[in-house]
C-alpha cells in the first residue's frame, strides 16, 4: 500500500485548528486569526524593522587577537571562505569571534544541513525518554511511509537507525544545481522554490513518493532522511517539529535568541536544512556535545548518544565518499560527520559552508558560518577543514591562553 | 501617461542587487545568497524555535490591580473584546498590563492599520528634514503614479497632504470580506492572499491601477493611501520602507525588540497594515506622541507635526462616517484618528481591534491588541472605546496612583 499523507494526521498549528488551517487565504478569518496575528511570519514573508539603525555594524567585528599570532593568515582565510561569522569557544568561554561587515553578532544565519545535527539531538532526547526506539521500523511510527523506500518490507526492513546513519539506497539525487534532481523537487514541495503543478503539495507528501532498490548499509547522503526523522519526532512527541526542537534542545541552551525554521504550507519545519540561528547559540549546542549531553537547562540526550557520535560510524559504509577523500577514516552517524582523525573532530556541515566543529582534544567548539558561491565545493571544504584543524593545533600550543573576555561565559 | 512600476526603480534588498532579486527561485544562488542566508524570513515563512518552552505562559499575565478597583468588570471586558494584550502607560511608566493565556509579553502582535499611524511618523520625520513637502504633488515624488487617481491633473492636483488625510475619492472598496473588493486585490498583490493570474504582480503595480472621479476634500478611508506614502518615503529617503521605519522611528524608541513588517515579492513593506510588534514597544511610540515628538533616541518628528495631529483634522470632511457616529467631533489627519472629545483622545486603529490610544489629559498611553472575529465591528469598537474612556476617567480620579513597578520605566 502506498502511503498518503493527510493534513489531519499532523500536529495542529494551534490547539483545535482544523486540518491544513490556516492558509494564506484564511489566516485573517476567525478562529484562525487569533493564532495567526501572533505568528504572521509563519504564513507570510516578513522583514525585520530593526531596533538599531543601521541594523548591523558597518565595520566587521574582529576579536581574533588570541588566534592571529598562532594561525597564519587567519583573517584572509576567513574572507577567502566567504565567512559571515566565526567563533571559537574554549573551555566554554569565547576565545575569538569574527563577524563580517554588515552581519551583526545577534543576527541569525541559515545553517542549512547543520540543521540535521540539531535534529539528531531531538531524536536522541526522545530515544532517552523511551519514545523512539532506534531499532524500530520507520513504518511503526509513520504508517504513511508503507510502500515507500522507508518501508523495505518484506525483506530489508528500514529502521530509525538506518535513517539516522543515512544507510539507505534512495532514488534521490542530491545535486543541488540540477532542476531535475529530487532535491529540487523536495525544495519545491517545502516552498523553498516555486512549486510546479505536478509537485507534491508539501514535504510529507514528497516523502511518500520516494523509492529505492532495497539496499541497506551503504552511506548515501539524502536530505529526505532528516525530514523522515522529524516526522517520527512529531508522531512520538505530539508536537510540531518546531516545537519539539524548542522543547528538547533550544530551551536547554540558555540561548540568546529564538532560532527560526522555515515551514511548508502545512507548517512542517524543514528539519533537514531550514534552521537559522546566531553563531553564539550554535556554539552553545556544540558545548552540550562536549559536555556529554547536558546543557544549562538540563540533560538533552544520554551520554551514550554523545559517546556513539564521537566514536564514529562505519567507515566501510562511507568508502568512496567525498568526505572520505578529506578524512580517510571518516564516517557519518546520527546526523553528524565524524572525521575519525587524531583530534577526534566531529562536525555538522551545511551546504555553502556552515560548520559546527567539535574539538574534544582542545575542549573547543568552532562555528564557521560561510556563504560560498557554490553549494558543495571540495575546494572550499578543504580550505575550511584546514583552517579548523589549524585552529585546533593553535589551541593545543596555547593551553594556558586566557579567554578574551572572561565574563562572557556563554553557556 | 499611465505609470508602470518597474523593479529597477525601487531600493535594492542589498547593495548592488539586480532589479527584482532575489526571488524564491534564486535566493540560494550567488551573489544573492550572502544576503538571503541572513534574511531568510523575508523570502520564506519561518516559525520561531523559541528559547523558552512553552513559548508563552500557560496562564494569563494579569497585572491589573491598579485599575480593577476603578474600572468596572475590567477583566471580563478585556476577555469579551478578544484582547491578547493590554497595557497602560502613565507618566511614562507601566501602570497596568495584561496578556492572555498563550500570549507572552515579548510576543509580537499584528497591529494592522495602526501601521498607518507609524507611517505618519516616518513621513513626519522626512517633512522635518525637508525631504518631503506635504503641499507637493504626489507625482513629483512618484512619477509612476501619473495618470492614476494620485495624479489628478490638470485640475485637482493631489498632494501629499491629501494622501495623509485620506481626502481623495478612489474607486476602491475597503470591504474586507468581499472577494471582489479592491482591498482584496490589494491583499493579493502584496501576497497577503494567494495571487490570481490577473492580479498585479506586487503592491507598486497595484497602486498604479487605481482610478477615481477627481473629487478631493471628503474623507474616504483607503489603505492604498498609506502604501503611496511608503513609496514616497522610499523615493525621498533612498531606503526600503522597512529600513526607513527603522531609521526614523524604531531605532528612536529604545525598543525591546525588532518589529517586523510583511513584504511583497519585491520586498516592499506593507505600510498600511503589515507591522507586528510588542505591546510595550507600541506604547513607546505613543509616549513619543505625548512627548512632542521626541524619543529616547532623539527627535522623530517636529512638535508641529504632533500638535497638528492632536488638533485634529476636518470634521466636515469626516461627516457621516462610522467614526463620527462614535465620536461626533471626530476627524482623521496624518494617518491618525482624532476623537475630538473632551479628553483629546487620538488613536491608531487596526481592523480586528488594535488600538494605540493616546490620553494627553491623563498623560497616558493605552495599547489594546485584540483579535476580534470580525474585521470592522461597530459593536466591538463601541466596547473598546468605552473601556479606554473609562480607564482615562479612572486615571483622572487617581492622579497619585503609583505605578505597579516603578523600575520598569519603559521609554
Amino acid at each position: 500500500m502506498s502511503g498518503t499523507a493527510t493534513a489531519a494526521a499532523h500536529p495542529a498549528r494551534y490547539p483545535g485548528a482544523p486540518a491544513g488551517q490556516p492558509t494564506v487565504d484564511t489566516w485573517q478569518e476567525a478562529p484562525h486569526n487569533r493564532w495567526s496575528f501572533a505568528h504572521l511570519g509563519e504564513l507570510l514573508p516578513t522583514a525585520a524593522v530593526t531596533r538599531r539603525f543601521p541594523a548591523a555594524p558597518e565595520a566587521a567585528t574582529n576579536r581574533l587577537d588570541a588566534l592571529i599570532p598562532r594561525v597564519p593568515n587567519l583573517l584572509e582565510r576567513l574572507e577567502a571562505t566567504y565567512t559571515d561569522a566565526f567563533l571559537v569557544l574554549r573551555h566554554n568561554q569565547v576565545l575569538a569571534e569574527y563577524y563580517r561587515q554588515g552581519f551583526a553578532p545577534d543576527d541569525r544565519h541559515l545553517v542549512m544541513s547543520v540543521s540535521k545535527s540539531l535534529c539528531s539531538l531531538v531524536v536522541g532526547a526522545l530515544v532517552a525518554s523511551g519514545d523512539i526506539d532506534p531499532a524500530a521500523h520507520v513504518t511503526t511510527y509513520v504508517p504513511e511511509l508503507r510502500g515507500t523506500v522507508y518501508d523495505g518490507a518484506p525483506t530489508n526492513r528500514v529502521t530509525v537507525q538506518h535513517v539516522l546513519d543515512m544507510t539507505i539506497h534512495i532514488d534521490y539525487s542530491e545535486d543541488y544545481v540540477d532542476p531535475a534532481s529530487e532535491v529540487q523537487t523536495h525544495d519545491r514541495s517545502a516552498d523553498w522554490r516555486i512549486r510546479r503543478a505536478e509537485d507534491p503539495g508539501n514535504t510529507y507528501e514528497f516523502l511518500t513518493t520516494l523509492r529505492g532498490n532495497g539496499t541497506l548499509g551503504t552511506f548515501q547522503y539524502c536530505s529526505a532522511n532528516t525530514d523522515v526523522l522529524a516526522w517520527i519526532v512529531e508522531r512520538t512527541s505530539g508536537l510540531r517539529y518546531s516545537e519539539a526542537l524548542s522543547k528538547h534542545l533550544w530551551s536547554k541552551l540558555d540561548a540568546d535568541r529564538d532560532a527560526t525554521i522555515t515551514v511548508d504550507s502545512t507548517g512542517f519545519g524543514f528539519a533537514n536544512g531550514g534552521v537559522s540561528c546566531t553563531a553564539r547559540d550554535l556554539a552553545r549546542v556544540g558545548q552540550i556535545m562536549l559536555d556529554g549531553g547536558i546543557g544549562p537547562g538540563g540533560r538533552v540526550v544520554s551520554e551514550e548518544w554523545i559517546r556513539s557520535i564521537f566514536a564514529g560510524g562505519s567507515t566501510d559504509a562511507m568508502a568512496g565518499s567525498s568526505f572520505s577523500r578529506i578524512h580517510p577514516q571518516g564516517s557519518y552517524t546520527r546526523q553528524w560527520w565524524c572525521t575519525g582523525n587524531e583530534r577526534g573532530n566531529v562536525t555538522g556541515i551545511g551546504i555553502h559552508g556552515q560548520y559546527l566543529w567539535l574539538d574534544p582534544q582542545a575542549d573547543a567548539v568552532m562555528v564557521q558560518l560561510s556563504t560560498w558561491p557554490e553549494p558543495d565545493s571540495g575546494f572550499f571544504h578543504g580550505l575550511q577543514n584546514r583552517l579548523l584543524l589549524d585552529v585546533g593545533d593553535a589551541l593545543d600550543a596555547s593551553s594556558t591562553q586566557a579567554p578574551i573576555h572572561s565574563k562572557e561565559h556563554i553557556a
